[in-house]
């Protein structure tokens, strides 16, 4: 009999039809006989309606939050309805409902109030989504005959005090996560846990940043050491490129965790490598799975490649990129311009997604943000100003509209052949490589082209390469 | 009627023989009507023993200079009687041999006495050499016709203070260069100026460091706003591959400025870019030429590529590295990291040679001698103490034993298919990539691979790529 | 017709017979034909009331600021009640008083439900003792026949957005300052503006830090280049000494901008230099004045000194300080102690009241309070470890319990007999003096003596050298 | 039989009869049945002969060191011929210092041809006089019937590495010298040991700065345990005034450690504080004796006063100084002006010889050489440039031509009179006093007054608080 931790994203949570769905999911794996944690999110698009309406209310704007309440109102009406109507629970829901709006509305008019919203209150407004659907999918389960209860994750979960990007603490964590669910779990109840929420050890309300239900579902997990941890989504697994991009594109069966963390851009709306970490590092199997096609296998996560020599896993972009390159001859051998280049990237606050520098030590080239190269250029400039004046450094230029397109797979790693035909598919359409670069540990090896190639890029490196591959 | 700087390298004046050679070419030359200005070295291996012989009377050895001066005595004796018996110049010749070895000693004494050796002194030892060969070839082309005269460098060129690898000033080199060099040149003498050397403003002498000779040549071709320098050396010219290690490697009949950059590592024997940018900037052409064939027309170095799209010229491998990465889930999204990481290896005073991060932003990795690597391990080691113990840097780690092998060329920017043709040379001999870097502004593609391939590797992209384009 | 600024501090407004007092001075000087702009306090305590109100509610406390809106209600109920009783004011200000502590409850009960007060919100919340008694204050002008009209300093002074600190913007302030209270001059109105308020370039209100009401009439003594400014206060004026030491205090007719300076920590409760700078600079003469004894001349400040030579004018005492010695023979010399040293200081945050280095260089004496003391003699520690080790400095140590006492009087500069008298007056007691200084530009000499010979040593001071030489 | 070390100085050493007297002086001790370590110092005006000429060399003049060399091989062939004529060791004599005077012109010379002297040379320079004298002293004891033999310091005293001003390493330092010097005063020979010389740890010769010899006393005494050590000088002891300011300057019979650090730049003739430290933390007592009035008891120094209250013990004037302030009513209260001012002073090198900052914190007002302000005030001035735009500092100025008198005592230490008196003193003449400073541990106080004052000054505080005291 397994332990289970089961996480629901916003849309799998996020309609009633949603909801009767996961419930359904809930029910059959408890009726399989696993003992089960459930973490859930808010509804689809609450977590973003509520901090418009602090944001609005801080701003001065005194209607947007009490339109936000009605619809919200209606929203978890509805969903209360469509699911209980002529059930015990309805009421007990609605008022629930009522409630957790009523403190929606006091926060916000306490925000309105004093003119500005503090990242303390904004976590203790954003927490109401989690909190909220907590009581309404524990009172489905009750309801199909299931026992289950909402928990709150601020009685489990213990974090620091950076409000808005909060760092669990795991073993004060793990302590009250035990004795929490412990007692729920022996008398067969499935706890519905908050998700993305958290508290200091004060108890004041934190939250967990971005992926933060999914660090939840890893925190517990750990914390319980659950047998597997089951993200379920609305797709069908982590997949090989953006279908928008390429039709062709499928669900990777077993990605390595190091795998994970390549794909975390593109993959973003799955899975980031921070928020796993906790159920990699304790080996627990994490699965990425479709609650609405909820027979499909999905994506297994793995500490560990097991894979096939020579494959290459998927293939991502990012776009809204541009690559600066600091030049100079007299820069070989002069050490420190790395350093006070970067220096001055990072005091602007810049994200560097690729570096690259060839061994004449006579440019350096990286990718950044478009929106960043202004304040990049004019740090490196002022930085490097007495080297401008003696032509040790030559220039500092940009090029706009490029495109990071990344190879991933373990499999590339060791394999001779795999550049040869991730080139081969690029020069077969003409697509010149502006830049490249492939780190040892990477298992993956990034190229920027420009945008008008990317997407001719991707979709040939998954025709040629991937699917080549693994056919 | 053309103004030619010629200058000669240890190689090409170090043997009555190689002076000789040396001799007849500038004699061609003036008769072809051409104004020359040469430039020469010391005879290879006199700076070396000038060296040691200061070295070692600072270390307390009051033996080692003395024989210097002999060997240093018995050696340019050897050629002076080889070149002049018989003639007028001989007994001027030797005396000039015993005034600058007593010199040299005078000082070695002054340096045992005192015990220790600065810079400044140094440079006063080292310039021994080039003061007294200067005077040999002047002779020796008086001796067979040519009017010529020998020449003080320090002079003509003025540089700053950093003794042992002083900047040049190029205004006030200029000026002392037209007023010391007019007028010989106007008389029809050719003046033999002394390489490597310079003088303060003040008139201490200073030498300027690595490919001090070559520079010389291009201060002094700038300054006379000469039409060519030509630079003889031992070969042909600059070389496709090492041809110890590809026995078809050929000489390049051109190359750009940029290409010669990314050359220098495996090309320092020939030029470093530094010495030759005055020239390129102003359009100077400049010619690497073979004293002992020179008939061969050798490699022309121009500022801007003129080259067959698709081709690579060259390949290079570099020994003796280490490639270390940094290395971290926690990282991605991070500002700093990489700042940090090169503040970190910078403060070692080790020279980067290559890095790669590909888009994850979870790892960078980078190539240094390996020699470097304990002090960098453990200096990004305490620089991420934190990150280390919270997780967001996992690991701190090097991979001995590679080598960097870069192939360069401007016709592989913006050509599809040469990264293609590349990896699929690699590929065909099972080659694996460690890690790959190319940025934007280089022409060149540089590659990590494991020490054991390395020689396979080069030979493999000069066949295939190379040969195969130019073919 | 002159145009007077006056502001009534705390305890002048703090109660109906002192309003009353207040009122009738204002009503005194329009009927003499000036014209005026009167600057108001919140009543006196009520500015600590709001700020506990709000701290407390921040910490969880919904009690609290309930019973200080009742306290206030009844105060300034009270207050209405004894000065508009009958009158057709009343309910209108009656009306105003629930409005202003309506919104203080507000405020209270957000603050309570976020469970923290900004420094923002404090501004607002700490606002309201002012808005509230500006009503009051003019409701009673009209009432006795005087015209006049309550205005918010928030629309007429312009701060930067340090919010409890905040820096007056000097022109922004003119302008909108000349443009609102301009036309009520014009007209013969009798502003009443909220002291100690701004609010910055958007409109958010803001407070101008320690003597802020005094601030305000400054500013708008300046932006309407008015004739004089009166802080009207409940002492006769600045004393020449602090008359629970010195029963023979007496009022100074006359003091200089320096002077105010030198008495600052004794005379803070009448005057911090920097918010009278604008007006001193303008040469603006500014009266200190006692709303209880109003025919009486009270203190006048001026931007330069008249005075008799040989005059000391005041002399005060603080106590809770120690001083710290920094000693060592290996000091001598040594260029960098003096910095470092107080580099430590400033890194604990803490003042450096008095500093004292003799001649021989070996030791440094700085008096600062005694709660700094743990924090400044470790950090000094750990940045002299070196020095400590090495001897060079031998050791840090404080004395606790000293007490500064200071003798100003621009009379005193360039007067040789002063320091006689002064010492002399010490040695009559026998005050043992620990520490002296003296510094050029400052019309004062310090004096470090025991805390048990602090009241001695300033009473002699005052009658041997004030009231002896000023009889 | 009490150990002594005895140091002579360069003009007790500096003749054939200063020679003779304290060769008289070491007898008549040794008679007197105490062991004996003699320390001595070159002749006086001998080792800037010796800078001399390695500076003149160094500048490219070979001629005055070779002047240099007659004129010190005629003094010390005049002090030979005095002392030693017709005696066996005349030869001897002669011998070494033709010795030592070829060494040092061999020096100069390897420095005239390298053209630089460097300090780790200049050390090897210097050091030839007290090498030099050492040989005559002993030879002289010798001669006249005391055993004794010259030891070279460089045996006995190790340092660091810092040339030109050497740190003593105390215990290697006393390893060695119970090593060298053991034996030979069991023997019962007096050592001559080469007072300011040192050597590292690995042999290569240095010096000990300012005040070296007497430093070498110090240390020696240190080492042996010594009963008692003995500076012997040319003048009766440490005096109350400069004799040529004060006719009535009279020898100070007992100093505490304490106060002669407060001498120390009037004294600086006399003593240096660090050089004596060492024994004086050992409880060594110590004299400053006069070689030509042996009998005058001179000054002894000990570690703790024993001193009359009330009494000041000397008086000095230090000139050519400029006093700088820092002005601002907004610095009040703003933590870290202090230590911005000290730094940017410290940027400088300038020393700082006194600070005063009176509580207001309005002002720091310090003392330092004037040949230092203008670079002084432009580096505040650059350090403070938001101060100054925002009026929180008003001006940096300077006040040239003032002169620091220091009144010296511990007896004022506690005594309330004194300043009284000193203040009178002053008063008397009405000079005007323009800054004062008093630390507590030092038992002085500073008084800044103008250049012209100051010799009145000086005067008036000698006549009626010194000897008014000590009549």
């Amino acid at each position: 009999m397994s332990l289970l931790v089961m996480k629901f994203g916003g849309t799998s949570v996020g309609s009633a039809e949603a909801l009767d769905q996961a419930a359904g999911i809930v029910a059959d794996q408890a009726a399989a006989g696993h003992r089960l944690v459930v973490v859930v999110s808010a509804m689809s698009g609450v977590t973003d309606a509520l901090i418009r309406g602090a944001r609005t209310a801080a701003a001065g704007d005194g209607e947007t939050y009490r339109a936000q309440v009605r619809d919200l109102r209606a929203r978890h009406y509805g969903v209360v309805e469509a699911l209980f109507a002529g059930k015990g629970e309805r009421a007990e829901l609605l008022f629930a409902v009522d409630a957790h709006l009523d403190e929606f509305a006091a926060f916000c008019h306490s925000v309105h109030v004093l003119g500005e919203v503090t990242p303390r209150a904004m976590d203790a407004i954003t927490s109401l989504g989690e909190r909220l659907n907590a009581r309404v999918l524990a009172a489905l389960l009750r309801a199909q005959g299931t026992h289950s209860q909402a928990v709150e994750a601020t009685d489990l979960i213990v974090t620091d005090g950076t409000f808005q990007d909060a760092v669990p603490l795991l073993e004060p964590s793990r302590t009250k996560t035990v004795a929490g669910l412990g007692p729920l779990l022996e008398a067969g109840t499935v706890p519905v846990v908050t998700g993305f929420i958290g508290a200091t050890a004060e108890g004041v309300t934190t939250t967990l940043g971005r992926g933060g239900s999914d660090f939840s579902a890893s925190i517990l997990g750990v914390g319980l050491d659950a047998d597997e941890v089951w993200i379920w989504t609305d797709v069908d697994g982590v997949m090989s490129a953006d279908p928008r991009l390429v039709p062709e594109a499928r669900v990777i069966p077993v990605l390595s965790y190091a795998e994970v963390g390549e794909l975390a851009y593109f993959g973003a709306k799955v899975l980031h490598p921070r928020t796993i970490r906790p159920v990699i590092e304790r080996g627990i199997p994490l699965w990425v799975k479709n609650t609405f096609n909820p027979d499909f296998p999905g994506t297994r996560i793995e500490a560990e490649a097991r894979t096939t020599a020579g494959t290459i896993k998927a293939v991502t972009a990012i776009r809204g990129l541009s690559m600066v390159t600091v030049e100079g001859r007299g820069m070989m051998g002069v050490p420190g311009i790395a350093a006070r280049t970067f220096a001055a990237v990072a005091g602007q606050g810049a994200s560097v997604l690729m570096i690259s520098q060839a061994s004449s030590e006579q440019s350096i080239s990286f990718v950044i943000p478009t929106a960043a190269v202004p304040g990049v250029m004019a740090a490196i400039e002022e930085e490097m100003v007495l080297e401008l004046a003696r032509r040790d450094v030559d220039r500092v230029w940009s090029l706009d509209e490029v495109v990071i397109v990344t190879a991933v797979g373990t499999g590339m790693r060791a394999t001779p052949g795999v550049a040869h035909r991730l080139f081969g598919a690029l020069a077969g359409g003409g697509i010149n490589v502006i830049a490249i670069a492939q780190g040892s540990s990477e298992c993956s090896i990034s190229l920027v082209v420009g945008a008008g190639s990317a997407a001719d890029a991707v979709c040939r490196i998954h025709e040629e390469v991937i699917n080549h591959v693994q056919a």
